[in-house]
């Protein structure tokens, strides 16, 4: 059945993939993108580095470790006021929110698989703590990373960002129901499932640590898409204990390495955070069908150069890819968990 | 409420778009893609230019209007045997298909806008007379352009596509319910009752002719996307009568010049065309709820170099836009409907 084309069933948000093992060897004659430069470790021109001065006037601190600030152009705006529009054919409604700046360490040309594990560490707490906190005020608390030009990053300095809502956005209601009617049925969270079930069929595994599991997904729809799962109960960022965020800081290390060790390169990527929403009016906030994950999504497909386009079909039909899942785990378990850069100085 | 962020509905798939007018000054600092040179009329190089030899062996006719033939590394197979697997978190079905690549003319420089208005004629007489034989054995018949590199299109010569399946892909099996719902509750189509809601309103208008429509959806999330609409009750491509082919050339012309012109470049999009599911086992082919449109996702934001990129926010979260649809149709219809190159010429 895997040798031929075939489609797979993404029970976390219900879309489908289409895979098409037998079309690996077509070559390949459009874009290549450029391989970015190590940036130096100082930037006098980012306004991300710590002592220089932002585009407003802000002079950022002489941070030593991690460093969040509000977004100086903000897509959302707090205290917006509630107004909806009710056409079934113009349906709008009005929402609030904030958006958060997070410098992963002061060096402008050191990404996370390049920090130590106790400073990725430091932006594990950050991510904990800053949900925590805005969580008291809104539904959502969105913490993402885009990283690399081909990301439509527009500063090398490693940083992520933090966007909450008052509303809840689509791409983490969509896995409200799969998982309530999954736990309603058999009594455990699906993703749970999943890590005890990927874990002894070992195919699809890239990392495993004590606490933390990175597979690429039975359906995933990016070449090499993997998801991060603990391998325990979890809801939200806040609730992780020490050892678990240790844990989580070298299980993020370890599967980055292993991404910029595949070609050699920086490894571009979008990757955030899901968990259950946050109950800023008083509510029941136990959700125990949620279950806490990071989805990393890089576009590269062959080579540092050469990126997978989700387009056409994919826009107007439904996710493809050519490499199966299995040998692309396979492809990130083989390459060294020592970063190519430490491994050359 | 609009000069605010809020969020659009969009009620043929069921998804929401953050717009945030008040972030449009913000200053861009990524990646700017290349302009691509204008092609020669004929290149020995390409495998889809007239009377070239294809990486298979096959020779191209020495052909004169539009030219089809079988994709040589299509995605989909022919006569692949049903089989499914159930576990509920393991779930894979194995589909059959057929890919087709379309030649809309021989010369390899010249795309869609730059074509008589006969000649595209032509191409929609090809879309409509395959996805009616391919629709005799297959339930989907996805036809789509990818234009431009920056859209993954590995060749400039002005060609599209045509996918079939015999399963309804994700992004058409979703516009069923929404289409459904409507039409049992208020007796006419959802799409028809836009099309003529957005003729009255005109703000969202780009493109009006005798039979089609061309709008930039209140829900749009690229930033120039549009939905291209008949004005008539229909269903599926076969459907359409010579006077509506007629004028749907002529408004695929107006409309791709109005992208061309809007940065004076060759204007990338991916786009393609929904309709009603085809009913190859001989059942019931009526589906008065589905209204045939098309899709244009343009990346283009700024220039003909600075793109939107669909991201961390929008691949975790939703999507995002500053520049409201309202202000993208007026610059699109404030544009020439001759084109640029012509204009020059
Ligand atoms: O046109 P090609 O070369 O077959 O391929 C292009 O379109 C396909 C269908 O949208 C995508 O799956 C590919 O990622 C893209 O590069
Ligand atoms: O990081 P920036 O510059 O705010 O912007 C980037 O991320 C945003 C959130 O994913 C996207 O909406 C933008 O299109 C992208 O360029």
């Amino acid at each position: 059945m895997f040798d031929s084309p075939h489609r797979r069933f993404n029970p976390l948000n219900g879309r489908w993939v289409l895979i098409s093992p037998q079309r690996l060897s077509r070559p390949w004659q459009g874009q290549a993108d450029e391989i970015e430069p190590r940036p130096p470790s100082f930037d006098p021109e980012c306004y991300l580095c710590p002592g220089n001065t932002r585009i407003t006037g802000a002079v950022n601190p002489d941070y030593d470790g991690v460093y969040l600030f509000q977004n100086d152009f903000a897509a959302l705006m707090t205290d917006i006021p509630k107004n909806v529009s009710g056409d079934p054919l113009f349906r709008a409604e009005t929402t609030a929110g904030e958006c958060h700046v997070i410098c992963f360490s002061p060096d402008h040309g050191k990404s996370l698989p390049e920090l130590e594990q106790n400073q990725i560490r430091d932006v594990v707490d950050q991510w904990c703590d800053w949900s925590g906190r805005l969580g008291i005020k809104y539904r959502s608390v969105q913490i993402f990373e885009n990283k690399g030009a081909m990301m439509g990053c527009s500063n090398p300095h490693p940083h992520g960002q933090i966007w909450a809502t008052r509303h809840v956005p689509d791409e983490v209601a969509i896995e409200e129901l799969p998982q309530r009617e999954y736990h309603d049925r058999l009594g455990s969270p699906l993703l749970l499932d999943v890590a005890r079930q990927e874990i002894e069929r070992a195919e699809r595994v890239v990392v495993e640590t004590e606490h933390w599991l990175a597979i690429v997904p039975y359906w995933a729809s990016w070449p090499f898409e993997t998801l991060l799962l603990p391998r325990f109960a979890a809801q939200r960022l806040p609730d992780l204990d020490e050892a678990q965020r240790d844990d989580l800081a070298r299980a993020i290390r370890e599967l980055t390495i292993r991404y910029d060790n595949l070609f050699q390169c920086s490894f571009p990527y979008s990757m955030g955070w899901h968990g259950a929403p946050f109950v800023p009016d008083g509510g029941d906030k136990d959700a125990p069908h949620w279950q806490l994950h990071a989805h990393f999504y890089p576009p590269l497909l062959r080579s540092a150069t050469v990126r997978k386009f989700m387009v056409g079909y994919e826009m107007l039909a439904e996710a493809q890819r050519d490499l199966t899942p299995e040998k692309a785990a396979e492809m990130l378990r083989s390459v060294s968990d020592v970063h190519y850069r430490e491994t050359r100085a």
